[in-house]
C-alpha cells in the first residue's frame, strides 16, 4: 500500500471520511520483524478454528487472544488449537498488547467478532501488522457510504427507504453495526414501523425482497497473477452458505400460532448456485473490488456479498462483509467451489496462502495495513 | 446399441413415436475417431465445471461450447477449466459445427441446459456422438409419455387431473419443458386455476403433495458387471439433493404479506435420506431402468427422480430427469454415498469413468448414440 | 465396568430402575474371544452403512443382521457392505442367535433401529457383548427419567406440562419411544389437545420452543489420555445435523392451504454452529456425560443432543439420545469439525476406533456391557 494505511480518529465517534494524521507503523513493524517467524494471532471466537488450522496448515505459528479465560473447546480440536495464548481481562486490553504481539512477530487476523468488539475506532487504533486494508471499516460499518460503494459498483441493493412514512410494501429494519441481526424487523406499514422500533438507535429501512439467500464467499488477491484476473490481482470465490436465523427460519414450524420473526444468527447451511449465474457472481466480485480499490485503496482478501436471487434470476445485494463471515467454518478443508481449485481450502487458510506467497515475492506489506 | 439410435423426425413439431428415416451415423462416426485423443465437451453452463472437472480427472481433452463469448468465470476455477472453446454465435449455431466436432473425435455430454436450448429436435438431428441414449428425450420431454414410462415401471406419482373443473384438493400446476420452474402455481379450486394460468401453454395439473423432497443422483451403467445388478449392467445412487427454489423456499420469511409463491430453481442443498428408505430407493431406480429397456432401449448414464416422501415414508415421484441434474454440483469430490464406492468421485467424473471403461472393454457404442 | 452391566427385568413392563437379578456374561464372554478375529455387528438400517464402513478402515470384519432376507443395496456401497450376513426371521429372533454371534466373536454396536425393533427389554436380555453401557437405555426411553438426568445436569429443557388443562400456549405432545417423530402435534390450548391425543398412548406435553434446531454428535470415551478432558476420559464433538421432518419442514410450502403438520423424520440436512456457542455445547455434553456417571455409572460413545437455539442464543435441550444418530450419515469421511481432529473419520468409524483403543490398552470390557 503506498497510500496511508489508517488515521488517527477521535474515540467514540462515528467513523467517516479518513482525517486527522495519518500515523503508518505497520510498515515500519515489518520492516523489524523475523520474517521466519511470523505468527498469526486472531480472538478467540468466530471463524478461529478454520483461521488457526489454516495457518497451522500453511506452516505458521498462531496465538489465541482470549477474554477472560482459555476456552476449553480447542482440546476437542488439536488440529484447530493455537500453539499459544494471551489472556486479556478485557476485549479493548487487547490494544495494550499491541508492543508485546509486535514483539511476537504477530499478524492479526480480523474476523467479524473481532471488529465488533473491540469497537471500530479501537480496531482502526490497534498498532499490530493486521491481514488487509482496515480502511474498508470506514466504508462498510457505515450503512450510507457502504450503498455508496456498492451502487457505484453498479451492483443491485434493496430500495431504501428514507422516510418511514413512506413505507408502501414490506420492509425489513435494520440497526446500525453487525449484532448477529438482533433486533432486525419486518414492517408493513408505519404503523408496525412505530410499533417495532427502538428508540434513539440508528436503523436502516430497506424494501423486503424475497427469493432465495446466497451468500459468496470471495477472495481478492492484489498479488496473484493468475486466475480470474481484475484490474489488480486475482478473484476467487470458493463457497456459498445460507444463514440461518432464529426465529425466522424455523417459524413455519409454529402453524398458526402467531410469533414476531426474529432474525438472530446462529449458524449456516452449505448450499450451490445455479452454474450459469457464477458469470454475475463473479462480475459483482469484480466491480466491488474494483470501486474499492478507487474509494478506498482496495479491500484484501475475503470478502462476502450477502445477497438475494430473485425468481426473474436477479441478485439484489443487501450487504459486503469485508473480512472473513461464519459461513466458510462449512468449509475447513474444502467445498464444491473451492475443489476446483485447491486440494485442500478454507477460506481461513487462504489467508495464510496469501501471507505466505507475500512472503515469497516480498509483497507483505501490498496485504496488510 | 443394436437398434437404430435416433430418427429424422421433422423440425418444430412435438416430439412423438421414433418414426421417419433412421440414420444412425453414429457408430460410423466412432469408427473413425482417434480413440487415443476423445474430447468430451458440453455447453457452458448447468453442470459443466463438474464435468470437465471429472473429464480431466479420467484423463479426457475438454472442450467448452461457449455461446458469444468465453464465460470468464472458468479462470477461477483452473482444474475445471476446459482446455479449449468452441465460440458459436447462438445455441443453433453448434449444429453447423458438427463435422468440426467429429473432427475433434468428441463426445459430447448432454445436461439439462444443453438440451433445453438446442431444442429437443435439434438436440436429436446433431450428428455427434453423445453420451447416452437420445431416444429417452421423446419419452422425459412429454409429460404423458414419461407417466406411461414410471406408472409402468410401477412406481407411485401424484395424481393427475385431467381436467380443472374437477380440482378438488391442493394442485400444482406445471408448464411443459424444463423452464426451471417458472410459472409453476398452486390452485386450490378451478377458479384458482382460471386465475393462475397462461393462455395458450401446454400444462399438466398433478396433486399437491406434502412431504419432503429428495432428488436422487442414480447412474446406470449398462456395460458394468459388478455392484447393484439390473436385468443388464449395475445401478449406482451417487447422491441427493433438495432443491432451493424461489420465492416459495423462503416465502415463509414475508410473514403475514400475501405473497404469491414462484418456483424458479435458484440451487441446491445436500441431503441424506433415511437409511432404511434406500431399498425403495434402488428398487424404483432398478424398474425405472428396466422399464425403459422395454420402452426405448434404456436410459444411459446419469437420472434422477426427483420425489416426495410422505409422513407414512411413501414415495411419490414427480419427475424423471434423464441426465445429469444440477443437484451433483453439491459434489464434486465426494458425497455420503459415493464415499461408500470410490475414494473421490462426482456424477460428472461418472461420465467419463463410464466413457473410460467403455473404451478399455471396446463397448462405446453401447454408452452413446 | 466394574458395577454390574445389565440386570434380569421382567419382559413387557416399562423399564424402571435397575432390579432384578444382576447376570453379567459380558466379561465371561470377552475372555472366551479371540481378540484378533473381533466382528463388529449390527442390523442392516438406520447407521449400518457408516458402522460397516467404519469397522472395516479399522481392519474389522464385519456381520450385518437382516430380517427377511438380505437388503439388496449393500451391492451398491462396496466399502460399507459387511463381509457376511446373518439372516434371521424377525427382529426377536436375533436373540436365539446370540450364542452363535459369540461364537463369531462379534461386538454388536447398537443403533436407534436396533433398539426400538428390538425392544428395550429384550435388548437388554441380549447375552452378547454390546458397545456402550446397555443401562442407559433406562434413563434414555422413560421421559421422566431422561428430564431427571438432563435437569440434574443442569441443561435447560423446555418446560413440561403435566396437566393438559394447564395448556396455555404452543406445546407440542410427544408420544413416549422412538417412533421417529409420527403422531407427534402442535396444540394451542386444551381444546386441540384433546383433539389429537390418541386414546391411551403415554405421552410429554413440552412447551412448544422457538428458534434453530442443532443435533450434536457427541463421543464420549471413558478410555481416552488426551483432548476435552472430563473427570474421567474425554469429549468430542464431530458433527451437527438438522432433521428433516414430513411434513412440517415443507408445510410452508402449501400457502394458505390449511394442514396438519405431522413431525415424521424423512432425513437429515447438514448445519454448522456459530463458534462462540462451542463453550456451552462442550460444557453441556460434559454435564450430561458426568451426570450419566453419577447415576448409572456413565454413557459411552456416541449420543446426541437434539437442541433448540433461541433468539437469545440459549439452549433448551429436548432429548438425548444414546447412541449413534441417524444425522451422522451425512459424514462418512469428515465433518467441518471432525476436519480439526482427524484426517477422515466418521462417528460409525469413530467406534470402532475405540474398540480398537480399548484393545491395544486392554481395556475392552470399559466400552463394552
Amino acid at each position: 500500500m503506498n497510500t496511508c494505511s489508517f488515521y488517527i480518529v477521535e474515540r467514540n465517534t462515528v467513523l467517516s471520511s479518513p482525517r486527522g494524521i495519518c500515523i503508518d507503523p505497520i510498515p515500519e513493524a515489518i520492516a523489524s520483524y523475523d520474517l521466519d517467524e511470523i505468527t498469526l494471532a486472531t480472538l478467540c471466537s468466530h471463524t478461529s478454528l478454520q483461521i488457526f488450522h489454516g495457518a497451522r496448515e500453511e506452516g505458521f505459528k498462531t496465538l489465541g487472544l482470549a477474554v477472560g479465560q482459555i476456552p476449553k473447546y480447542y482440546d476437542a480440536y488439536p488440529r484447530a488449537k493455537p500453539d499459544d495464548f494471551l489472556v486479556v481481562g478485557s476485549h479493548l486490553d487487547v490494544l495494550k498488547h499491541a508492543g508485546e504481539l509486535r514483539d511476537q512477530n504477530v499478524i492479526l487476523i480480523p474476523h467479524g467478532s473481532l471488529v465488533e468488539y473491540l469497537g471500530a475506532d479501537n480496531f482502526l487504533d490497534l498498532s499490530v501488522p493486521t491481514f488487509g486494508n482496515r480502511r474498508v471499516l470506514q466504508w462498510e460499518s457505515d450503512r450510507t457510504k457502504s450503498r455508496r460503494w456498492l451502487e457505484g459498483a453498479g451492483v443491485h441493493m434493496p430500495k431504501e427507504i428514507r422516510d418511514p412514512r413512506d413505507i408502501q410494501s414490506p420492509v425489513i429494519v435494520k440497526y446500525h453495526g453487525a449484532k448477529g441481526g438482533r433486533g432486525f424487523f419486518i414492517a408493513k406499514d408505519y404503523a408496525d414501523f412505530v410499533k417495532g422500533i427502538e428508540p434513539s438507535a440508528q436503523y436502516t429501512i430497506q424494501e423486503f425482497v424475497l427469493g432465495t439467500r446466497f451468500y459468496f464467499h470471495y477472495f481478492y488477491s492484489p498479488i496473484a497473477k493468475t486466475g480470474y484476473r481484475l484490474r489488480k490481482g486475482a478473484l476467487e470465490m470458493l463457497g456459498i452458505d445460507r444463514r440461518l436465523e432464529a426465529n425466522v427460519d424455523e417459524i413455519y414450524r409454529a402453524g398458526g400460532a402467531a410469533v414476531e420473526p426474529t432474525f438472530v444468527v446462529t449458524g449456516n447451511v452449505p448450499v450451490v448456485l445455479r452454474e450459469k449465474l457464477l458469470e454475475e457472481v463473479f462480475d459483482m466480485g469484480r466491480r466491488v473490488v474494483e470501486k474499492s480499490i478507487d474509494l478506498f485503496g482496495g479491500m484484501i482478501g475475503p470478502f462476502c456479498l450477502e445477497t438475494m436471487v430473485t425468481d426473474t434470476l436477479q441478485f439484489k445485494v443487501f450487504e459486503v462483509s469485508a473480512r472473513l463471515v461464519a459461513g466458510t467454518n462449512l468449509y475447513p478443508t474444502g467445498s464444491p467451489y473451492a475443489d476446483y481449485v485447491y486440494d485442500t481450502m478454507s477460506c481461513g487458510r487462504r489467508i495464510a496462502l496469501e501471507i505466505r506467497n507475500a512472503l515469497r515475492s516480498n509483497q507483505l506489506t501490498d496485504v496488510l495495513s
